[in-house]
This record gives C-alpha cells, sequence and structure tokens, in this order.
C-alpha cells in the first residue's frame, strides 16, 4: 500500500537545508489537517504557519535550541482551543445547517448535549481533550507531508507558555500544543536520517480478542 | 493528491453491513498503526483488535447502543499506559540498541532524563500524554483504512471505565482512550452518508506568520 511505503519513507529529520517548500505542496498539507475527523466536527484547534524568519529564530531557543526550528521552511504550530464556549460550538453546528441546507431535530439535540455539557466543564479538562483532537490533524499533517516528500519533524519538546506568548495566542483563547517543522533533510548532517526504524513487535502491539 | 482523494471519501460511518474485512487490509492498518510516530518512540499504548461476536455485543450498550460497534468487523480499541514507568521506558530504549546494534551516549543521557522525570509524575498526566500518542496512531488507522476502501467510525463516545472492565485493561496497566469499528458502509441505514462533510474555513483554520 502506497501509505505504508509513505510511512516508511518519513522520519522525524533532525536537520534541514534551506530549500523551500512550493505553496502547492503546503495547501496539500493544509487541505489533510482540514479534512481530519474530530469529535462531533468542532475542529476545535487552529494552525499557525511559520515562515518569518525572525519568529523562528525566536521559538528555536524556548524549543531546546532544536535547529530545525529555524532551519525549516515552514514551521506548522498546533493551537487547541485553551476550553469549550457556547459561542464555538454554536458556530460549528450553526456551520453545518447551512452548508447541508437543513436543520434536523437529532443534531439539535446533540448541541443541546455539548452546550449543557462542555463549557461548565474544567477548562484544563476541556483544553485537553481539544489536544488530542489537534493530535488527529497534526498526524494527518505527517503523513500528507510524506506523500508530498516533504521532511516533517513531530515536535512536543517546547515552553508552551513562552509560545503562547510569542505568537499571542492566549489572547486568542488559544494554547499550543504541538509543532510540526517542514522542509527538506540535511543528509550529510541529520544524525538520525540512516539509523533504522525501531518499532515494537506486533505482539507487544496488538491483542486479537476472537 | 491520493491521500486527498482517501480522506475525503471517508466520513464517520454510522451504519455498516455484515461483510468482513479481508486479513491482509487489517494487517496493512496495523503496519500503518505501528509505523505512527511517537514521543520519543515509546509508543505508550495497545491496540485490541476485536472480532469476537460476545464481546462486540457486549461493548455496544456502554458506547451509546451504537450499532457499528456490533455490526463492524473488526472493532480496534486504543488503550493506553495508565502511566510511564522505569520498565517500560528501559525496554523500548533497550530495544533502540538492540535493533540499531549500538549504544550511544546522547540517546543513553536522554534515556536518563526521561526516568528522572516520566515515572514519578501524576499518573494522570502520563497516561494523557500516552493518550495523545495513540491518537497520532489512531489518526493513521483511519487513513490507512481508506486507502484500503474499508470504512471507519472514530469513535470516543464510550465509558472507559466499563470497557477496561470487559477487556481487562487496568491489569495490564491500560486504559481504553478511543474506539475505532472498521467494516463496510450499509449506504441504505446510514443516515449520514449522503450528507455534505462540512469544515470551517481556511481563514478560521489557518493564520500565516510570513
Amino acid at each position: 500500500m502506497e501509505l505504508l511505503d509513505k510511512l516508511n519513507w518519513r522520519y522525524a529529520t533532525k536537520a534541514m537545508n534551506d530549500q523551500k517548500i512550493p505553496q502547492e505542496k503546503i495547501d496539500n498539507i493544509i487541505e489533510a489537517i482540514s479534512l481530519a475527523p474530530t469529535s462531533s466536527g468542532l475542529q476545535p484547534f487552529e494552525v499557525y504557519v511559520v515562515t518569518n524568519q525572525e519568529v523562528k529564530d525566536k521559538i528555536k531557543p524556548i524549543a531546546w535550541n532544536q535547529s530545525v526550528v529555524s532551519d525549516c521552511s515552514h514551521l506548522l504550530v498546533f493551537a487547541a482551543w485553551d476550553t469549550y464556549t457556547e459561542d464555538r460550538i454554536n458556530k460549528m453546528f450553526d456551520l453545518v445547517n447551512e452548508v447541508r441546507g437543513f436543520k434536523n431535530e437529532g443534531w439539535e439535540n446533540y448541541r443541546q448535549m455539548l452546550l449543557k455539557g462542555y463549557p461548565p466543564r474544567d477548562p484544563e479538562i476541556n483544553f485537553n481533550h481539544a489536544a488530542k483532537q489537534a493530535y488527529i490533524a497534526f498526524s494527518q499533517a505527517i503523513a500528507a507531508a510524506a506523500f508530498e516528500e516533504v521532511d516533517a519533524t513531530p515536535m512536543e519538546g517546547f515552553d508552551a507558555n513562552a509560545l503562547d506568548e510569542i505568537l499571542s495566542l492566549r489572547e486568542k483563547g488559544l494554547r499550543s500544543c504541538v509543532l510540526l517543522p517542514l522542509g527538506y533533510r540535511d543528509t550529510e548532517n541529520d544524525w538520525l536520517v540512516n539509523l533504522k526504524k525501531v518499532r515494537k513487535s506486533r505482539e507487544d502491539l496488538i491483542t486479537e480478542v476472537e
């Protein structure tokens, strides 16, 4: 299967050269992010696409000084909603009604259930839930990048509060949760590029209940 | 791009017929799960592949009685580590050394950092972190299923404690976090199959920092 070839090709790139990614490939990666399924279809996150060199250079020291943060062509920052609000939930449900052209009782009851259940919860629980949805999209971005033969570095190692400050995320009700530098591998300077991919055995991963 | 075609083809299937998925396709989906990148390569989750009809029937009532849980061909249960332990961390680092055939000082220092940092943390924080890694794999399973023209229903709506009990997950240090029924759409009985996919606008999703 072609997807498996691409997933075998990709690796967490540790050094990138200065080649820029064509806009069309970036658009396709963004489209994959947009198409990712999310809980109740809420898409409770936004993605910042950072190409500004000064901003990338500012982020690098708060991301363990990893060179890919500043050397990448595009730095994707996945930022999840800091909580679920009535406005945010209503906006997505209204959009669904608008696009599909009708109102449905079951769907409206479901909206009411979320409106009653989500906003009063501890914001930390809501953020964690939203972040998981962002991870679904993040994963599809990784697969899409591999399809475009664009290298990527999935990264959790950064100071989220400092990044929220740099990108003014908190004012927009967002919190950064994961990074994806995109670019092209610098084969000569990447210690990981020639090392074997390691995965646990199928027996350690899978249990069949037959 | 072919991936985008597949992601547009898929939808959260609400009714499945009784057709069984060929083993080869299941193996490819499992391979995509295995290849998913995870934080520090720890793969802190396991996947239960449930085909036993009695077990599926037992899970259905604790999953909002959704018909796909019992009607699906294979029910995937993603179960994350309940916490990070020294044993679990060491096992993965040892495996990396074994497969790559050498020990590396940087890598060993990194191991020590995780051994010092992860196990003493609140297990709830560790479980949440592990669950996010499971979501990355879950997302790749969804994409892989679409590639195999296998339908899937991403599902968070279930009683995790009850499911942990049914599959005896807690004894193994696991906690269920998300479900993926796999099978084939029952076009005549699925209310969602002909409705438009709705996604927020690019402006609401993406911010460019140029």
